[in-house]
């Protein structure tokens, strides 16, 4: 069964050309000028770009910070994420006190089970009791990354200590440790203040959580995981308080990056205080900040500062989760959906234009986030040998973002009403169309668990595949 | 009349895998699994690496600092080049004072033809005097990059005023302006100083072109391109004083990028002080400096602070350049051969010391140079398309560098005696194999002279091809 | 009854100059010259300076970190002090978990009041727990300086919730928030672990107290204390990771003030392996560094962003407290006597190398931190209307330091055999004489209580005195 | 004759106390409580500030850049210097190409004697032409400070060699090397282009002079000197981008000192688009720059980054001077008048709007200035021994800032219209009354030339007198 996509411009995070590519079963076999003699069928991707599938490490499917499960299951999850030309996703799975990971991850086996993906799905664990032990094993289970919360005092979040040992373990296993980088502690006194006041609208909760108090967090995420001698991964960062500590760590050569997810370069501050509670939507950690930090996050982008754009996907529902509590901001549940949308906001506007380039807009959603999360080269570009993961992306085909026509089950989108140009027109996972003409045309399953490899250090030029860069 | 480079590690500054590649006349046909059957003839790659034929864009063949031919002419540099696999190279053209641009190409153009080349050459030209004008007619005649000394005051440097009337040229038709960064009037004073008191040995080379004069006129050229809008590519950094303003402007989201060049990660300023006046070998600009400078270089290669590795080749003679003046190290010729080592010394102290992956070693001997400097999609990558310029690099050969068995006609090595494992075995440059098995195959013209593309805005998403990311 | 100090060099922080100072009573009542005239006695000073008393903000007198008192009480301590040319300390009052801040107010001038001071004494609380409240009243009570551990996990450590609630309400009341700045849950793990590899001599005090683990804090109570707007003083920093999070806070504009110690300027890690437990001795907390770190901390006081040097004295005994615990680094009691040689020391390495001036020595010893700490303009002076607490310093005299001739009562000396010129000669205490020519003449109980004034904005130019300038 | 300022606040760069001051002669000779009996006249200083007389080290006065007579002689400068509060000024004496260094001085002591002062008088040289050698005597002559124009091409502007070779100068020899920092290079190139699209008004000085090009000279100023070993001072510093630099170098221990102006304290781009020409008047170097600025530049001032505020007071006229060449913005002069003003606008919008205290107040406008220029400690403070060079300033005093009023024979005043709280009363020099209740009461010639001490390094603990602290 071999299928050809001709005659598309294929990029890849280095490259950019004109080029048939054959996938043969699950894999590319092959890139070059005429190959459609070979295949069984042929997508004309002639005028269209032939992308990497996209790769998008922060989800939080059958999730939400606080167990119950949020409006997508890992079918309706993966269903947005590959109409929205994302392949691949690695989703958190959180750890209750006491919970051994090897149950956390049973469990976590099951829901996948329960609802089979249309995408590949990988698992990061969210750490917040060391004392059962065994989190070093989760590597050889296809774990490789460790994820700990510096905020959400009393429920999520690790004193130093948890996070400093977990950097210890993960130095010597081969994980990479990923944080949540805000100052709980502080957060909890200005938030207790702001209540006290009768300070209870959506817009505090951007002001109980300022930059300052992400730097800070992201500050000292960087000097202990530099002490640790672990490589780290700091977490949807906000804010040009954020970006200056991962700017000096990296600049000095240590093993650090960053993510930024496609709301904090559309959103602000100002959303919080949309009518009508309205602003709720906007509720998600960190908060959407200025107009000031946008324009940095975008020069950090470029800059390779930040090394990937995810998503943060929390697909709550307006009227069962984020409604919930009008008047007490410290109780809407935090996140909003948003795996749906990253290509093409990116693509419009990015691209579009010119902040960033093609290839850049491949190594922030693909390449990256593949290298370091232990999935290239299987993932992430478009190589012979990897697998064929492949979206045909129309660049003029234009559309409106809405909460109606999306896939997730969540009930609003955060871009409502933004008119777009670029598309994903048909999407393959492991070789099998899961998207034609922009419509679903697979059935749960054909996505599956994907385990992860190690960690490889990033100056390692030892075997073939798997090196991220800093 | 088809090839195939079979069964090799192909590595790009992205991708890394096993795959067969086809070569149909000057060009990349094909990349994919048992491509043989297609081929006319085949080279066995097994266990080899298939990399991008490198790119130099930093030598001085036919060159030398005041226009007094040196050793190498472009067939034996270019000898050199291909057999150290390198396939491209930019060469500087020195205007003289006064001397009209049109008739400087011309003039570089005959000498081309004069000593016909076996790997593909552009030209940059060093910029002394605007006044004649037509410098920004250079960009259509495929020279579009500008190159200006801060240094050698009454030879080559230019003051501000013509330095920044540059920038501002450059910013408007397209060119990369390059920067030789060091304060050449602070310097000439130093000098003066040196030779008054009777320092006159190579170490007072070093002595009176201390880092801080590197540093400061890097920061200098950066902050003059930012307010000119032109890109600005440094030259040779040599320090970690100069790497500072480098890494300010870079994540400050400035069209900065920078370039470091083989010997500076080899070479200290104790060579400088070597008995027999060997010390005069290590005469270049800027001198070699500490241990620290250089660690910090290798970091600064990693994270991504420097772009390019060059060589600035100035293939002088022991006898009759270098102790020409053995009293006086301000008259020794500055400059020193390395076109030839530029991948062997990267692969072996820098891939398999594990300072940087195989992947970065292409990024910045090849991708990134010719993205920078126009040639891309032609040059510098492994794809479909693109120029089969290519090397079969054996990574378990051995040998030992010596000036002795060294193609370039300079009769001296800077590393010397130097055991090295991975070595270029089969060169082609487009298409036609230049080296096999290590041995020079070609007659000289394989080479030709290569109009290079204007300088595309980093962010540039547009058409395929082109663009240097930050 | 008058008193005149005749033909010194009275030094201030700002001025320099030879005059005759005459006392009446307790203050300075006239500087000018021939006022002996109007004297009762006279001192002669000529050839000496006259300086203001030292203020030592920084003791931990009838203190140790566990409550168990050090061999110091207040009358040993005082005198040891005033013999040093120091003639006001303010100590620590370690809060106990649960306790009332009255109630330590109360227990601390009950043990004032049973030993009687020869200096004057004010006290600083260290705060463990807000729960009892009641805190902010301590600023009427003359104790608006409150320290926070970030460091001793399970002891005096608070979290950042406290840290960040007591620099709010330190904001509402005009205290100063003083913190230790480490990372007490990293520093947590790396002692465990040292033990755990049978790690137990007395260098890996300081290897599980690296100087990351400070900076990180460092930077974090400067980030908290600029969003809670309250002012905040460093207490000895000791290293450049340390220095740096300063020099951000300070040239921001923001109100951060950092001290070091004498012992931080003088003392390295190697001293830690001194044979025969000698080690122990230099078991204070954080450790001592490098001679890298010494030369920054110098640097660092001559460009103002250390503003004060104390002594962190804490008088424990070789035989009855450093070799209680030979085989467990971690249970040396940490701290090490000094208020005697601060002077001394400063006076011959700082002035004397160059180092300083001795305007800047009176500075950082007297005047700053007597505006910090809301002492000035009764002490920390040489100006009429202020307490005339004097020190005739003869910078001719020599002596050898030595634990034998020291008056505290603990039994050794971290400058052992250490040579110095320059020595206190003679001591006023408001106006009564103290020392003469270097031997106590005061009864226990000319020094008292000293309320402080609440701290002052430090742009503030107001009333007459007592803004601490950044 | 003994003189008594009674009764009044007597502020110092460290100190504030109540106390009369005696004045005895030309000095200081007691300060202290009732001096009065001992007075041969008294002037009662109840409710004022008794401040040292303002020391201004930046004047054009018999100037302008050209040579070209401004209005103010010494006698009508200095004139207004005293009812400024200012009681010394230092003066620059700019070399005309090939002339001797000590032709020069005797040029400008003629002048002095033609218009005799009524303050103190000393001189800086602005060197162009180092060929004619004797720089280093004028140390000797009291001429210890050496500016240096990094502007105004083809004018004042030296190169780099002459830069740096008096920076060799100025180590050997004890001087302190001032610049003028702006890319005068780049500079000739935006005006010329500005010129030729016929942007010829005065909004044009401002974007022909761009920020980065005052921070660009410098960072190589300072660069430079660091380099050279000599002391340096940057003039005038307008804006953020020359403030980086300054903090980095001196925070990292270097001997750099830098001003700003009182002008750019309270200007801003905008009014050079005043209408009817008036945006001439804010046509002074550099330019006027922005808000953002303006409020760095305080907080530089009270972080310690800046050091002293001067004028730069360049007396032109409106109609003789301002008004020559309206269609051509680069012709018209540059400068303005200012020295009669510091004071007061100081107090009023820095004390009086806590920006900065009393002391700090002192610091800038005295006591540094003083010890940096070699003036201490004759000048620059209140203390025994020193010149009795005083102000009682009525910090009630109220008046409305206008040309009309001024004592500067220049015509117009940039702050025309400002009302402002504080006032000089009572004004001496050395002794003698020259300003009483604000009225000018002595004749020309109380003033005379000031020889100045060389340069002092700056940690130096030796003599009496005279370190400047970094």
């Amino acid at each position: 069964m071999a299928l050809v996509i001709a005659g598309g411009r294929v990029v890849t995070a280095a490259d950019d050309f004109i080029a048939d590519v054959l996938v043969d079963g699950e894999r590319i076999a092959m890139i070059g000028a005429n190959l459609s003699d070979r295949a069984d069928s042929v997508i004309d991707a002639t005028g269209a770009y032939v992308l990497p599938g996209g790769v998008d490490p922060h989800t939080h499917i059958e999730g939400g910070f606080v167990h119950t499960p949020v409006r997508d299951d890992f079918t309706s999850g993966t269903v947005a994420a590959v109409c929205g030309g994302t392949t691949t996703v690695v989703n958190f799975c959180p750890q209750a006190q006491g919970q051994p990971f090897s149950d956390l991850l049973s469990e976590w086996h099951r829901r996948l089970g329960a609802s089979p993906p249309v995408a590949d799905v990988g698992f990061h664990v969210s750490v917040v009791d060391l004392s059962v032990g065994g989190l070093a094993e989760l590597v050889a289970a296809g774990v490789p990354s460790f994820k700990l919360f510096m905020a959400y005092k009393g429920r999520m979040m690790v004193d130093d200590e948890t996070l400093f040992a977990t950097m210890q373990i993960a130095a010597g296993c081969g994980a990479l440790v990923m944080v949540h980088a805000e100052n709980g502690g502080a957060i909890e006194v200005l938030i207790g203040e702001a209540l006290a006041r009768g300070d209870t609208s959506p817009i505090w909760h951007s002001r109980t959580r300022p930059p300052e108090l992400e730097g800070e967090a992201t500050a000292r995420a960087i000097d202990l995981a530099r002490l640790a001698g672990c490589p780290l991964y700091v977490v949807h960062v906000s804010c040009c308080e954020a970006l200056e500590p991962v700017v000096r760590g990296r600049t000095a050569g240590w093993e650090v990056w960053a993510e930024t997810c496609t709301q904090y370069l559309f959103t602000d501050e100002s959303m919080l205080e949309r009518p009508d509670f309205e602003g709720a939507k906007f509720v998600f950690t960190p908060p959407p900040r200025t107009e000031v930090d946008r324009r940095r996050l975008w020069d950090a982008l470029a800059a390779g500062t930040l090394s990937v754009v995810s998503t943060d996907h929390v697909p709550y529902a307006w009227d069962e989760h984020k409604t919930l509590s009008r008047n007490d901001f410290s109780k809407i549940p935090n996140g909003a959906p948003g795996i749906e949308d990253r290509l093409a906001m990116l693509h419009h506007f990015g691209v579009g234009e010119r902040r960033i380039s093609l290839g850049k807009l491949v190594a922030l959603t693909a390449t990256q986030p593949a290298k370091l999360f232990g999935l290239y080269p299987k993932k992430g570009t478009v190589a012979v040998g990897g697998d064929a993961d492949l979206v045909v992306f129309d660049p003029s085909a234009t559309r409106t973002i809405s909460a109606a026509m999306q896939r997730s089950k969540s009930d609003y989108n955060l871009y409502e009403g933004t008119s777009v140009t670029g598309a994903p027109r048909d999407v393959l996972v492991r070789g099998q169309l899961v998207v034609r003409d922009g419509e679903l045309i697979a059935e749960p399953g054909v996505g599956t668990f994907l385990p992860r490899a190690p960690f490889a250090p990033s100056r390692h030029g030892g075997a073939v595949g798997g090196a991220p860069e800093q």
